[in-house]
């Protein structure tokens, strides 16, 4: 299991008339969290595609709790519970403070940017995953 | 049952540098959608929120097929299966001409804007919604 | 000169907690408008990019009067005044019923995809835009 | 006359399929690089808000030079060149390292946020600006 935090602070723009974090804005801030987890495991998002490789989004699912506010600094926890198979799940947890406002789960898939086609994780991205899922 | 069809044209600011409209941005189509299937019904938003009515988004859930492109004239089917109690859930599909691209669903609740209580939908909305699935 | 009126209605995340119409997507508004501009005069932004013309944006200037709000159906009248050169300038006023919003401009270049240098437009842009200008 | 520094990533769903940052978004960054300002200067626009302090924004004036890319750590220099009357105008020059890309302005109104009516800027903004202007 691998763990990352990111902080995002709330955009003015990204609030709607109810005062609340719109919700289409959280799938934008887990594209961001998951941008830095995936830095702080040692590549970058750039790094890959210019290897060939995509990941799109084939799944996302968020339950909304307590809403958010302009100016917020929320903190995302970003969770890997599974060694990624052909598939890679990336769960979520947006705080502010010690509350938990909203959480989610993302599912993409790798694919081989040449091809178009789904292909199980390259051996560089198995070696920054498996340190910490094997014993 | 209720389905209505709703057309978004995928803007240019919409697509990712993979080609794709980018994945948030159906959260965004599914709202306009929700938007022109109440208006279809007999009620704005805007008249909902004037008379005290919130409906905040407790869940989304979107799964990705086909990616849609630039340009793109598509589809929104929006169906409310069963007649809404505290929650409402609109079922999604996106389609470009015949083609099923994505499918989704957003669950809302209804709420009081003064108490920000969860409420049972207010009877000018059961009184639109129950000619469709009243026998 | 040439003239053309597009409509767009503004959707429920791009209203601000002042219930205004959020500021920025005014540029995205100016962008659906000459997407249909240009639609309407006879070739798609689709067909230039796979013409190989791209045409980013170079300056962008906006007057804000009275602000919009959500659901408002707005019109947006798009202007060219000139026969464009190696820049093309259009000229934007935001319409809800018969007052007058906003006004603004873009101006964007010609550019060859390939060399990415800065061209005149190619003869078949001159031929969809001189019929309009020349006596 | 008053500069302040501001870093902002740019995300993967604000870039377009030029792969260049959508034009649009630097007036969402230069709203990102005014807040911070603003809390630099010792209050922040929500604290201003509660205070019955609205300010609209009545100019945008963007020059794009050169394109900026997903990931880019760009920074953003807010400076201030005059004491604000009943208008404020704030001037960016957006950087990646020690390139500069684009440059631009926002001007804004001072409001009362009650009467809907363009005012001075009260005493205590007058305070936290006049140190910075006057001998």
């Amino acid at each position: 299991m691998i763990t990352h935090k990111t902080e995002v602070r709330v955009r003015y723009g990204e609030v709607d008339q109810m005062q609340f974090l719109y919700h289409a804005h959280y799938v934008d801030y887990f594209d961001v969290a998951r941008t830095e987890f995936i830095r702080a495991l040692g590549i970058t998002n750039k790094e890959m595609e210019a290897r060939g490789l995509m990941l799109p989004v084939i799944n996302v699912n968020i339950n909304y709790g307590i809403p958010a506010n302009y100016d917020d600094l929320l903190t995302i926890h970003t969770t890997l519970k599974e060694m990624p198979g052909v598939k890679i799940t990336f769960h979520y947890e947006v705080f502010r403070g010690e509350q938990k406002l909203t959480t989610g789960s993302v599912t993409l898939a790798f694919m081989d940017s040449a091809t178009k086609r789904a292909i199980r994780p390259p051996q560089y991205m198995i070696d920054l995953f498996s340190p910490h899922f094997n014993k």
